[in-house]
């Protein structure tokens, strides 16, 4: 595969697009808001893919059928196919969302197409071992904009696992060259404090040291990710990121706002005009 | 890929599973008998692969923005950018009628994969050059059921095209050994006049001669195919088949019969109990 340059991933966080709290729940403007976002990427003239999550389609059916542990240690076939039937029930309820989001970006005008990763991506022990880069650089070379998403896939070790978005993003971004990753949230970025405290500030910028550390309150940043584990695993995705793309920088934005439309459109950004996490390599 | 045994290949064709008529729209009864049927086989303990049509969903967008023709003898991006667009509403239609599809199996208890074509099958001037067996046979040796459906794919020459779901099956049939391909359709199978023609009378077989020719009356068949294109390809397809796979017998029946069901899950035929046509090479 020749080497290709992405202006932008555009991450559709699934509490950003989907209520958690309700089984197979649209939050329809936001999502709305994101395509419209993607649009407007698109005009001016940016490559993009979009990678989104899950939040409330698939995580119920993985969680309950224990889709992420795979079948490789189970010893009836009973309980193994009982497994098979919850990686089925997952990747449909996926794929609902992923027809909801192609949906939206149809409306759009945009040339869609969905990369089930499913079909191309398999990991060992949950660490990717192929991935499906090559076919998204035929789909936009081709002129088509690539969608992918978390997904149940098959796993050399475990039989089967989950591979999150923020994972497939990590890898898209060390086989091509991608100037900006955006994670949409439901909230402005990572905060010093839970975000519902009244005294949470927001860290505008995170720098990721070569060596992963990153330079800020670690403490503060530790009783923070206690509380929110996804935002902790999202600023790791963050840091791993940026430590094996230097070149690229990552921002953690809220949906519908618009810092995240600044941040998606505006190639010279002014730091203290947007309310956003911005996550980078100390140089 | 090693080979591997396929007892059953059931397309759901179209006509059968949707409303040709009107757009997107499901024949949901005979969608849930198909799934039902499915279950039954695999309580058999035979070995399936479903491969659906697209009907009413996809094939209007297709023809609207002349996806089969592709793009590559286009001169401007304006036009070329509306057929891209146009590949990607087909493919969102189609994935909604694999949706329903899959959610049936899945309502069963089948651990129904989707593979869609788009993501491993790929054309030159519309005929195979890649194809997604591996793919299948890695689902099936999994104790999955893979699904496969008629999809919108990249073409060498062409830019893009459709692939039908009958050329999908004829290559399965060269990859694999299969014993049994049913074509489950919305009419008994092939007739001697049109269908609607009260003289009309069912071919209950067809033998096909190893260079292709059949043992029937050709002027008889020609005025029948002239009527219903469907069923002429159709029965190209089952001669494509049986020719390049000896062993293959490939059935044409109704949708919701006592006959499809006998075929499919009886290993020793008596056709004179079935009302259906069966289509194999002359020995």
């Amino acid at each position: 595969m020749t080497e290709n340059d992405i202006d932008l991933i555009i991450k559709f966080g699934g509490s950003s697009i989907t209520n958690k709290d309700c089984i197979e729940t649209l939050r329809v403007t936001a999502l709305e808001w994101c395509a419209h976002l993607v649009k407007k990427c698109l005009n001016s003239d940016k490559n993009c893919v979009i990678v989104h999550g899950a939040g409330s389609f698939g995580h119920h059916q993985a969680k309950e059928y224990h889709v992420s542990s795979g079948y490789s240690h189970l010893s009836t076939k009973f309980e193994t196919d009982k497994i098979k039937l919850g990686f089925s029930l997952t990747r449909q309820s996926v794929l609902k969302l992923n027809a909801s989001v192609i949906e939206n970006l149809l409306k759009e005008g945009i040339p869609a197409i969905s990369l089930s990763p499913f079909l191309s991506w398999k990991t060992d022990n949950r660490i990717v071992q192929e991935d499906g880069c090559e076919m998204i650089h035929a789909v936009l070379n081709q002129g088509y904009m690539p969608v992918l998403h978390g997904d149940a896939v098959f796993d050399k070790s475990l039989g089967c696992t989950i591979l999150s978005g923020d994972t497939i993003i990590e890898r898209i971004c060390e086989k091509f060259e991608v100037k900006k990753v955006v994670f949409i949230s439901d909230v402005d970025g990572i905060f010093d404090k839970p975000p519902n405290n009244l005294e949470a500030k927001l860290i505008k910028h995170i720098q990721v040291r070569t060596d992963g550390d990153i330079f800020m309150d670690i403490q503060t940043s530790q009783s923070v990710n206690d509380v929110t584990g996804g935002i902790k695993l999202k600023l790791q995705a963050a840091i791993n990121i940026v430590k094996a793309s230097p070149k690229t920088t990552v921002y953690i934005s809220k949906v519908s706002s618009n810092s995240t439309q600044d941040i998606c459109l505006n190639d010279n950004l002014d730091e203290k005009t947007f309310d956003s996490t911005k996550i980078s390599l100390k140089k």
